[in-house]
């Protein structure tokens, strides 16, 4: 490589970056110009590092020729994924732009569900028998490499049925005695997935397990394919974006922000907002209830905000632990009892932090701005013991809904901060008038 | 093997699966117990499977003999969490068990801080010289294998200075003509990390290109180590945990829900929710700033609930939804105008379609109960009013606060559902009174 080739390398590798940086805004058509600016080698490198969506977005956008090399770069789980991605009139067309046995590969891909583990794995890998000995495997696996394998890091020993027997990494083969068998090497303890596993029960043997590819068996243990450890990275990242999105009190979107379209946005957001809203109504009515008591003492109005509030923060914080401790696998529904134990503790805590606060402020006020009449000493009282009572119930709706919500066979991460808000909003309106009038009775009610 | 070895293989995997199931709720003795029920080659996968603090809590309970077979165990970047999660006191004592060269590789790891490109990575890679024929080169790799690399997937090819020239797959320089150079077969665009690339842009490096390891150079392009995929997914995993908690508006927790000290969480939550409070108690004080027309309609207290939580609820969808893009690198700073243009069409829409809600049922319910008197019409169309105007505020304030947060240097994930709805709950209230004062002046104000 001379030093004009490097600085031309350079230099088109900077565009690729570019391109990189201004996709997410970039039009089809801008897109597909892009791509054609940059060399055949990373225009392709590009397209292999895109998501499905635009792999098949960019792949309808070109003409038959370019459409069929392209089609035939992706390794067949990738051409599976974007098969998926296109509109159902334009799928049979490229299934056929496919070779004969990547069609047959891709189409058996096509018959599993998106998000499982059949429909993650590539069919393509490195596979031996156990009899052979390392020198010959070594020799074995290098005619293996001429096909488009998607990696040769760990071959999987399987019997005449193509059963898994076990599994050797490439470097142990590599280090072992030429003459040893691979059934002297091989590991018999392999960690597989059956092809019906979801992709995040994948993710979570991933996570413990420190792979870079597990194999994907059906009931009789032959081997389908394997996944690897990039394929999870997208899985995770997109589950975690699921998880944010409904915990932030709204469907989740399926595409970039920048490039879903408005409507479809604004409705994915009005469900929920309008769900909501119709629950949040409740506290118009309970209010009403406690109507008379406000106009007797209208400072208890002033407090309903900051009251009902904690509630809701607390109850956010304790479901947003539990969510995300039940998504990691980190929490079962069967500990439901150390959960309850432990936030009960916590919400009487916290609850005991703000009540302090409060009752602090409402003194200060009065002694300084004499706003709460001669009643402030009882009226802070009020607040204090509401406050640890909408608190520590916040707590508790918060951390035992998204558990309530698996039990039932709903998604945990439903159990969002506006939800969990909206469920103790009216609780507290009921906690804070309940202690008013316990408190203030004969004197300010 | 023998039938009756694969039963007992199965059977002891099956008690590694119960010990894995159970984790998380057995104290530090229990977990050593149960290691030591399986066979060494299990109890060893089973470690190395282990999250660094888990790994340092054990090893550090065993007794001198296993600790140094343990940590001669680990991979160097291994060994180095290791020593980061124990206590200062011990890490001199750890670092010692090493052998000579890993103790030096270590160190020189420990340098780097844990969230950085440098903390991540493995010392141990593969390398060639480009002028080596591909048979060569599988002769030298074999030799390399014999030391314990990680991964001999990617091949990195090094000039005499040790700087990076290339990288060849495994796969390609097995498929390769025998007698052609590492430097033909060889890819000159690499994709590289520099050595202190923080852990999350690593991650988004990794989400682009579909890779199972990447390169992390130093300044000079010498290659210091790589990082492989599998470490990236616990990283990723990480960091979602930590937006997710810091959005339900805490800090973020450093280890499992069930294990972390109850003071410890107590202490990250109780921050957070007191400055939260101290916000809202601002509310109080705008309540009390129109405490005037409460006395006089106290039918205006019923909706401020109702009003203000809907403004909270939309912007945490909008906070939600800018927050998680931009940690996907979807979003960044410079696209705020398009934010904004783009949220305020939403808001308007989104709160139109509360206010419609809101001004049926007051009208509804004058019409069945005769709750709001006289003047009911005028309420209906105050609140709907309202609604449009809290709700377009908060969708507003809730995709602009994680802009500004980052623009100010801090993360966009503080932003939280709580932070947002305490914003909004202050300016929803001055909306609400603001309109009912210009919309009820003459009638019931």
């Amino acid at each position: 490589m001379t030093a004009f080739d490097a600085a031309a390398a350079r230099e088109r590798s900077l565009l690729a970056e570019e391109l990189q940086d201004a996709w997410p805004v970039l039009s089809p058509e801008e897109r597909l110009e892009g791509l054609r600016l940059l060399t055949h080698g990373e225009a392709e490198d590009f397209l292999l590092g895109l998501p499905a969506r635009d792999q098949a977005e960019l792949i309808l956008a070109t003409n038959p020729g370019e459409r069929r090399s392209w089609m035939r770069l992706l390794p067949p789980d990738d051409a599976a994924d974007v098969i998926q991605e296109a509109p159902d009139d334009e799928r049979e067309g490229l299934l056929s732009l496919l070779d004969e046995p990547t069609r047959k590969e891709v189409a058996a891909l096509l018959a599993y569900a998106e998000d499982d583990a059949g429909g993650l794995m590539n069919p393509r890998y490195a596979r031996l028998r156990p009899d052979m000995s390392a020198d010959e495997a070594i020799t074995y696996l290098r005619r293996q490499a001429q096909e488009r394998l998607e990696t040769i890091y760990y071959v999987y020993v399987l019997d005449a049925e193509q059963r898994l027997l076990g599994v050797v990494s490439f470097r142990e083969l590599f280090a072992a005695p030429p003459r040893k068998t691979v059934r002297d090497i091989m590991h018999t303890d392999v960690v597989t997935a059956p092809e019906e596993m979801d992709q995040e029960a994948l993710s979570r043997l991933f996570a413990e397990h420190d792979f870079l590819a597990i194999p994907v068996v059906d009931a009789e243990r032959r081997v389908k394919g394997i996944v690897t450890a990039d394929d999870i990275l997208d899985v995770v990242q997109e589950e975690a974006t699921e998880d944010i999105q409904k915990f932030g009190g709204m469907e989740a979107l399926d595409a970039p922000y920048l490039e879903v379209g408005f409507w479809h946005m604004v409705r994915k957001r009005a469900g929920w907002l309008a769900i909501l809203f119709l629950g949040e109504m409740l506290t118009a009515t309970a209010m009403g209830y406690y109507e008379r008591e406000i106009a007797r003492a209208v400072v208890l109005a002033l407090f309903v905000p900051l009251i009902i509030s904690s509630g809701g923060n607390s109850g956010s914080q304790a479901s947003t632990l539990v969510v995300r401790a039940m998504a990691l696998g980190e929490l079962r529904i069967r500990d439901w009892w150390r959960v309850i134990r432990r936030e009960v503790a916590a919400g009487l805590a916290l609850g005991a932090v703000l009540a302090s606060i409060g009752f602090l402020r409402i003194v200060m006020w009065e002694t300084v701005f004499h706003t709460y009449g001669d009643q402030f000493l009882l009226i802070a009282l009020t607040v204090a013991a509401s406050l640890v009572g909408v608190v520590t119930f916040g707590t508790l709706a918060g951390s035992m809904l998204p558990i309530i919500l698996r039990r039932l066979g709903f998604d945990p991460a439903s159990a969002s901060a506006p939800f969990v808000a909206t469920l103790v909003d009216v609780t507290g309106l009921l906690i804070y008038f309940t202690l008013a009038s316990l408190i203030l009775r004969g004197t300010l009610l």
